[in-house]
């Protein structure tokens, strides 16, 4: 089956105190962005990649691909006004049979594992939503208060959000809600449901100048 | 009004590779435990720490109380099997109209503000809950699947959870469940409400060994 890995990376990197954008910020010599291509493309042999910038970081992505990899299966496409409309952007070119993983940049430390696992998994149910427990306790606001939900419950949804084209295509075409944080929410919205799979720990957004030290101690 | 910080360090580590529980691994120099226990003793004048340790640790947990305090303000006791009989344990250190917090030892990065907004906002309402907003999606599992729930409905539950005394020294007499992760589900069991303050993004717990450096970042 192809493979397509739609790799977001919109973020403007406010909560950095830094004027570059996260995806862009060097971790152990290079950008944070190497790291998540790198790890599709050694995934599969046939894994192409399609990275979806702001109009104002094409140049400095195309770059980063000249410098780091030879090129030959990975695309550019820019970013829309939302997540959503990134990840619809970046599906134009995803536009055949295929298990497609979409995946936040910035979640850079993830491991050829886990897109194996979701590969597998995606194959099998038609979609593979990585999560992870949640370690604190959980509470729910309403207009009515608050309340404590069962932690054991709880996830944590990470990406890559991996599904069969089949499924995520035509839920694409939808229209935009402000409540997608995430493609699981477009497919819930489309009317199907989705299945989780293991997460990883170490495949946290990179969102603080702490969390780089993390991802270098990690690596 | 009085005040009791009963400082829960019960965790055996195991999450760290280390044999030293975490609350006493070194930053900077001082025990995890050490910084807990200075930021209470620092934001007001009058506040007592009762220190609740498992019993193999209550030696150790002298030797730093000595190193590092002149300990008129500090008590020790032992913790329970489970963390609910040890903050049973500590609340019969503070058999007194007051106001009680009970803080995980490992979020060792709380702020004298957090402390302070805490007390007055159960000073006002009875309690105080600190809750930090999720950055990640986030769904709820059940025996019929998976569903997403609306982020920005979901806050994270920190500590000190703070409480008038004349509603957690009651709410501690109920029997023990299962469920109760943390005090604020022992109030709500007991019959009342919980009121939630904004935590602190730093106030995490160190469980991992990149806590350990993010917190030494931080200092």
């Amino acid at each position: 089956m192809k493979k397509f890995a739609v790799i977001v990376a919109g973020g403007s990197g406010s909560r950095m105190n830094n004027p570059t954008p996260k995806q862009f910020l060097l971790l152990k010599g290079k950008p944070v962005l190497y790291y998540s291509i790198h790890t599709f493309l050694k995934s599969y042999d046939d894994m192409q990649v399609i990275l979806v910038l702001p109009e104002d970081h094409i140049a400095a992505g195309q770059e980063i691909i000249d410098a780091f990899f030879e090129n030959s299966r990975i695309k550019i496409t820019i970013g829309g006004s939302t997540r959503f409309h990134s990840v619809q952007n970046g599906l134009k070119l995803a536009d055949e049979e295929s298990i497609v993983f979409v995946h936040d940049a910035v979640r850079c430390m993830l491991s050829i594992d886990l897109v194996h696992r979701c590969y597998d998994a995606a194959m099998e149910n038609g979609s593979a939503i990585p999560v992870i427990s949640c370690k604190d306790s959980v509470r729910i606001v309403s207009a009515h208060g608050n309340e404590s939900l069962d932690r054991s419950a709880v996830k944590l949804v990470q990406t890559p959000q991996t599904f069969h084209s089949k499924i995520l295509l035509p839920a694409y075409q939808i229209d935009y809600k402000d409540k997608f944080t995430d493609e699981a929410m477009v497919v819930e919205a489309f009317g199907l449901k989705v299945k989780l799979v293991e997460g990883e720990e170490n495949n946290f957004k990179i969102t603080r100048p702490a969390d780089l030290l993390i991802a270098e101690q990690l690596l």
